[in-house]
């Protein structure tokens, strides 16, 4: 995976792609055998295995047992692959209104939530949880809603530890701070490392949180160009901490919000040393590593990072138990002062959840869980570029992010995302639109699409409308 | 209770305290009967009760059933009721390092808690809460994990609205965002009124959390002298907000922290007026309000608010879970912005423990645990007087508060309170000396103290060594 484009296997799917693409290829048609294509090309069949299994995972062919690889019935839309291309200035932030506005809209219960920011919690394991949270509380010692103020639960801190030890890297229990949620483990490492008037660079485009984030603190966002599947680009990096010195960068490495991009490894590794250079703090958003499809979890940029330059933020939100507000940051040399702004804010995080977080991870089945959702949420993806394919303008690219539950849509041009938001909402459908990820509303015929729900007919005629609507406004 | 020193029974309870400490009345002395007193003062015979009574709460009298009111054994110290006198010009607050490190010294499991800012745990139903945890959790909705977002849990919101109402104040279930604890409440209030660079009244002496808020917003403090038992000196206030209008006010009217004043309500009513005629918003800490030991809840200033201008916040922390991290506040005219600025930080409190005290106020008999921790409360206050009277240097004062769980004490001069603080720690017990409460470092021979935890042998023993430290410092 890494590496990606320069791959064989990469290239010779991209090149079958182009073919069913253009027409050449027909839905039903079988490809040469993987024997034939390895002979023909020159190739290791292995290489040939991979090009037509990626393909497959992306939906554009099908297996058939015995009988060998068929262009799938419908083809997915052409993947997204450009990356942005921001001014590169800072700018002040004035996102709220916008962003609020938005969000209070797709919070409506009776909404297809194609625009939310959370998985369905029905994918989550809930009564399980509930039952050790159940056990938990009633075992708790009085004195532990006291304790353990200055960076939360200790249990808790040790599982966490085991986990960034069972990926191989170092981070102590005594190395975290946990919060409540990422959101405030982002605000905390935040207020740790600028002050008002600062500028911080983004990715374009950006998770709205973060704008508002840097709205809040009086901070300039700097956004900078991102490809949508390897992430910030490090040239154009590179020049913004040259000229604009920012105090700091907020970036999501692992399946970035909204683009789904995952940094591949060697380029975390530069972007560290690149940081370290310029002595410049990452803020580490890393909270869909654990919904990886490929089968080893990404590791952060922090695992790169050997200076304590790196302040690695995640949570069990996206994951396990949104209500519960568990998150922690790895505030590598801020942790002292990460540890205060949380002591003299929200004290700490809520005890019993704390606690029977802890009991689940040592107990609960966490990786079994996470195994069954990573599949789950896997297949919802190919269902849904299926549906963009049916029922979508032919020319909408999407990206195809191998991990994580959103997909980002560019529609054609004339397709305006807040118009399609705002009609799509009078019929009971949310979608997030381009414009709130970023600070200057660019985006305008973008869309960040939710697939983390089970999918169903709902789902799907939610897509037919949306694709009927925009076929509408483009004929406007 | 209101305007006590005007009321004839306090009067008189006044001039036989006098009578006690200057050893007119000695221990064990037998007060006249109420029948006799009532004839020469020609008052009558409930004033004569009342100010019995009063002498009784304040220790300085015992009943003997069928035989009189006799001098108690120990006479309990002085009370400090001379107002605070700070300068009134605004200041950069830097309090960080100061208090932080003596906050990180009461949290070790091995000390006395003298200078605790929590009451004991033990004091709380936690059991019961556990069991109401333990079933609510096990009923959650998965969609209220992603629910309610904007302003925390409609159960718990209406439960809230339910106990205003009983008070006799209209506060609806919409006017009200939960926080994480009341802290969370007070830093969104400050952020929606506030910009970095202004100024914010506090009281003199106030509570050392304002100060950090203060600071890390980048906000100057005016501290206006305030009196022990009745609260911020409206005539130093009102020179204040002439003088330097400052952006709001963050005050407690109820049982401050640290002194344990109450605010009369003619005095909160005064307050919210003079505060409506320079249109400042009150940031209002309400956190210790349910714990008096008068029959009834004394009103925030909230009450008296007819613009909007007063955010009330408060908690359950001191007085039923404060491990749950459950506070909210009424920000009035400033709702949305609270709730945006919650929505963006934290999103939400945690579901299973708003669900589970929405359901423990309806059901849980919060009411009868409140009445029961009351009389602790005020048993363990009088057993800490006692204690002062015993061990201290006889020139100490103290604080008489009618609720909460703090005393602030006045020790001789030349008594240093960081140096106290520091030796009592070598000891294992931890006090909260002057200085951390006032951006000035004033204070230099004050001591909050925690009464907040059932009084033992070990309390006792560790008020005898305060007192011998005290002494050893002045003799030196």
């Amino acid at each position: 995976m890494l590496n990606r484009p320069s791959k064989r296997y990469e290239a010779l799917a991209e090149e079958i792609e182009a073919s069913i693409r253009a027409g050449t290829l027909q839905p039903g048609d079988r490809l040469p055998s993987v024997r034939q294509t390895a002979a023909s090309r020159g190739v290791h069949p292995s290489t040939v295995f991979q090009a037509y299994y990626r393909l497959e995972a992306r939906g554009l062919v099908r297996a058939h047992a015995r009988s060998g690889y068929y262009v799938a019935a419908a083809t997915p839309p052409a993947e997204l692959d450009r990356a942005s291309e921001p001014d590169g200035d800072s700018i002040e932030v004035d996102v709220g209104e916008r962003v609020f506005a938005i969000l209070k809209a797709t919070m409506r219960r009776d909404v297809v939530p194609l625009g939310s920011a959370f998985p369905s919690p029905l994918l989550f394991p809930l009564a399980r949880l509930a039952r050790t949270m159940a056990a938990t509380v009633q075992k708790l010692d009085p004195r532990a809603s006291v304790d353990h103020l200055q960076q939360g639960n200790a249990d808790l801190r040790r599982q966490i530890a085991l986990r960034y030890l069972a990926d191989g890297m170092h981070v102590d229990a005594d190395d975290l701070v946990v919060t409540n949620g990422a959101m405030e483990a982002l605000h905390l490492s935040l207020a740790a490392v600028t002050r008002p008037g600062d500028a911080v660079v983004v990715e374009s485009p950006t998770f709205y949180a973060a704008l508002q984030a840097l709205e809040q603190r009086g901070l300039r966002a700097i956004e900078v160009a991102t490809h949508p599947r390897e992430g910030i680009e490090l040239g154009a990096l590179a020049e913004a901490l040259e000229r604009q010195r920012p105090a700091a960068c907020w970036l999501m490495t692992n399946f970035q919000n909204p683009l789904g991009g995952l940094m591949p490894e060697a380029k975390k590794r530069e972007l560290v040393a690149l940081l370290a250079r310029h002595d410049t703090p990452l803020i580490e958003d890393d909270v869909y590593a654990e919904l990886h499809f490929d089968p080893r979890r990404p590791l952060p940029a922090k695992a790169y990072d050997e200076h304590g330059l790196v302040l690695h933020c995640s949570s069990f939100s996206k994951c396990l138990a949104p209500g519960y507000r568990i998150g922690w940051v790895a505030p590598g040399r801020w942790r002292q002062a990460v540890a205060r702004l949380k002591l003299s804010t929200t004290l700490t995080a809520s005890t019993p959840a704390e606690t029977a977080l802890a009991a689940y991870l040592e107990h609960g089945g966490y990786d079994r869980h996470l195994r069954k959702l990573r599949q789950q949420l896997a297949s919802q993806q190919q269902a849904m570029l299926a549906a963009i394919a049916r029922h979508f303008p032919a020319a909408t690219r999407a990206t195809r992010p191998d991990g994580g539950y959103f997909l980002w849509l560019e529609l054609p041009p004339g397709i305006d995302a807040m118009d399609l938001h705002r009609r799509a909402l009078a019929l009971s459908i949310s979608v997030a639109p381009g414009p709130i990820f970023s600070s200057r509303a660019e985006f305008s015929h973008h869309l960040r699409l939710n697939y983390g729900h089970p999918w169903d007919a709902r789902f799907e005629e939610a897509m037919a409308a949306l694709g009927r609507l925009a076929a509408t406004i483009r004929a406007a």
